[in-house]
């Protein structure tokens, strides 16, 4: 076995290749070749060489003073991903309307398993400090784009998760299954979900479900104020039109509205 | 050996999980097991253990149609590349203000090489079709950003461009050196590019340079409108501010503009 081989020998080579990229995250953006092999698990002989191969690639760059960044050509391979660029391309004229209709930060999410990913945000210059950011997480419950999201689950999965742990972030994060049932219910039944003070004590979010072709919900689009003077009723319409341009441009067809036929048929009389 | 491990075994582990990522074009979004093994150049049995190792990881996702897609995990993951996302989320206002200024067609490119990647990309609804993308590329020589990124090298490296084929799209595509070489000194002179119908014949884009922290010329921003009526004194200071705006939240420091003295001083007098 060579030298340095051997803390990852165990590992699979696809394995240890992800484990370099995985190094990056938010709270580590740039490292160097030590960080890079400390943080993968791997010597720095086979850190040094996964690194290399990734930063010929594209996938890493090098900047002149050594440190690593994530690269250009990661950027562009993740710009074909139906769920992130792609139908962030779609849906950015429609939060750009939002934007301009409300001056607060908009939002658009999509679900990865327990958890949203914010794919979009715009944020309004005057608005609300928002902990969220472009590529971050956060649990369905406690936000307005994961109770918009959780709600058009299937039933089944919805209990499996009003069933498991409720991380609480304040007082007022929704922290047990009786009322996170109730909450979902009445989601479906107005067609908007509001988390108050639930991420944040100062903010309060106003989402609505995006449908792609088929009707089931595949995105979520939020509005995220300061909770003191929040006018959830005033918010609502605009962030429900928003949700529905998203649905349309990416091919959702609502059903037909009932209305009152406009044009009289032969034979009537009008008045 | 074992079965189906042949057509990669002269390759290193990292080249072939990488020809995997990189089977995935703007052209090939969605692919098969068999495409990616065909175009990966894999056999199906390495392909199907690379993509798994991917799909687990979250690189790739597949669909209910047995169809893989690039994954969000790389869409959080290109989330940290400087010269992608970030920049374009301290850029975003920016644009926003220049298309709400404009209504046109709002770009922000950078440079890779001989070429320039498009990182955003706000779209005037009745704006000129434009044959770019986020993620799109194009040569330098071609394009306003192109240009502006281009001008602002160092001069040795300017001129071994110049000194290279120059592809030409349209008639009007600068396709000699001398005539490149000029255009470079009135980008520089002026401060914008101009590139009218050199990628489409019914184009006409007006770029700046975006600068970082120590000067450099890192990005370009640029509105692309259609030629006929194309006001570009209209547009250049738009252009312009946009550009300096964006430089300024990078951190950028202009030179102190040269100004007469509105104060006057101890001892003079007002007429």
């Amino acid at each position: 076995m060579p030298p340095g081989s051997g803390s990852g020998s165990a590992r699979s080579a696809p394995d240890r290749l992800l484990a370099v990229l995985a190094a990056f995250d938010h709270d580590h953006p740039a490292l160097t070749l030590t960080d890079i092999g400390r943080r993968a698990g791997l010597t720095l002989t086979t850190a040094h060489r996964l690194v290399g191969a990734l930063t010929e690639w594209g996938a890493l760059e090098r900047d002149a003073s050594g440190i690593y960044h994530v690269g250009l050509r990661l950027w562009e391979l993740a710009a074909l991903a139906p769920r992130g660029l792609a139908l962030r391309q779609i849906a950015l004229p429609y939060l750009e309307d939002l934007y301009e209709a409300t001056h607060e930060n908009v939002q658009l999410a999509v679900r990865d398993g327990d958890e949203v990913v914010y794919i979009e945000w715009l944020s309004g210059r005057s608005a609300v400090g928002v902990h969220i950011r472009v590529g971050g997480r956060w649990p369905l419950h406690a936000t307005g784009v994961g109770l918009a999201l959780l709600a058009h689950d299937d039933p089944a999965s919805q209990e499996v998760y009003c069933q498991s742990p409720l991380t609480p972030f304040t007082p007022y994060t929704i922290a047990d299954a009786p009322r996170l049932r109730r909450v979902l219910a009445e989601v479906r039944r107005t067609g908007v979900a509001v988390s108050s003070r639930q991420v944040t004590e100062d903010a309060l979010s106003v989402a609505a479900p995006v449908r792609g072709p088929g009707g089931a919900v595949v995105a979520a689009v939020s509005v995220v104020v300061p909770q003191a003077g929040a006018q959830v009723p005033v918010l609502t319409p605009a962030v429900r039109v928003a949700a529905r341009g998203i649905s349309r441009a990416l091919g959702w067809q609502p059903d037909e509205p009932r209305r009152g036929s406009l044009i009289p048929g032969r034979g009537t009389t009008t008045p």
